[in-house]
């Protein structure tokens, strides 16, 4: 079995976060994003997505998407659980999980592939013909940004972690997230004062360094 | 517990297919989308977020996104299994599951949103401040489409059902996507040979009436 994994990316690092609160190893292989080796015919020959992370089983098959790589391995290693135990925690898990996509991390993708030069023809990660920038994707993912920020929050609040008392894969995917978000230019404002609470919490985890 | 549910679009109707799979009963509150009733007041007192599909618990708790609510159930009522049983089947069902809806169910919401004057000011489904209209995301959605289409043709070609040798949910996420972009002008192309005869086997069961 082996991950390949890339250094900087959101994505990325979820599954090393999750892998190290699992004290899971794995063999990892490096992709180098910034040349693009990514979308390189020796990665699409194996990967024809073009997307890290991607997991290779001893067979050969490829498994994408961060979620999926995270929940092969929690059945796998059941303990400690990050998807929940009891049925409406592994719903909350879940909501908040698609939430913080649907919301946090699009905002952070609108704002970073369609906001910098670098990124021209390229504003949808992965192996796709040309994808045109929108600018107007920009000023959109700002308004994302403060409402979801506001939403999490008020969870924050009255939870101590994002799907209620037990740490989770939502806690990695939000800080994740997070982390990203601030690097394409939407901060986490001053006011929110749970969020900032509950990210020094989740940043002090030595899997946070993973 | 009571599910809100709404009869034309696409999210509640995977609730609806997953639990008719599973011949599971849940009393159901009907909000009409055409009026608005999801952003007013006495449904944004129960579900904030403005969206439906939502679960309601008998301890008044509630579950946003098809796939939570969808999980919740699978964990009550685990026969038949729809998001797989072995790690690796779990992984595939997720993995495309989130496909579908990076790709395929974007693009579906891009141009639907994006595309009508009704939408005007409400360019993101659930309750936002108003979130302009974007044309040019209505373009980028037919390139979305026309990769995703080819991709899940792709795979049909050579399995049986959408993430391998058994129907789940990754089935019903593509059924009910592929029915909302043929709405919003993203049909499937006369090529797509192999979608074409699983969309006809899904849409044979009785489920898809649901």
């Amino acid at each position: 079995m082996k991950l390949y994994d890339a250094g900087w990316a959101p994505s990325p690092r979820r599954v090393r976060i999750f892998l190290a609160e699992k004290a899971i190893q794995v063999e990892r292989v490096a992709i180098d994003l910034r040349t693009g080796e990514q979308l390189g015919e020796a990665y699409l020959a194996r990967v024809p997505r073009g997307v890290v992370p991607a997991l290779e089983l001893d067979d050969g098959e490829i498994i994408t998407e961060s979620a999926a790589i995270c929940r092969f391995f929690e059945v796998l290693h059941p303990d400690p659980p990050l998807f929940g135990v009891r049925p409406v925690e592994i719903a909350r898990v879940e909501s908040w999980v698609r939430r913080i996509d649907a919301e946090g991390y699009a905002a952070g993708v609108y704002a970073f592939r369609n906001g910098h030069a670098a990124f021209a023809g390229k504003a949808l990660p992965g192996h796709w013909p040309a994808i045109a920038q929108i600018p107007e994707l920009v000023e959109r993912a700002r308004v994302m940004w403060r409402g979801f920020v506001a939403a999490l929050d008020r969870q924050l609040e009255t939870e101590e972690w994002v799907a209620g008392d037990r740490y989770s894969y939502a806690d990695i995917v939000a800080l994740t997230t997070i982390d990203f978000a601030e690097r394409a230019k939407l901060p986490l404002p001053d006011d929110a004062v749970h969020l900032a609470r509950w990210r020094a919490a989740v940043t002090a985890r030595p899997s946070a360094d993973a």
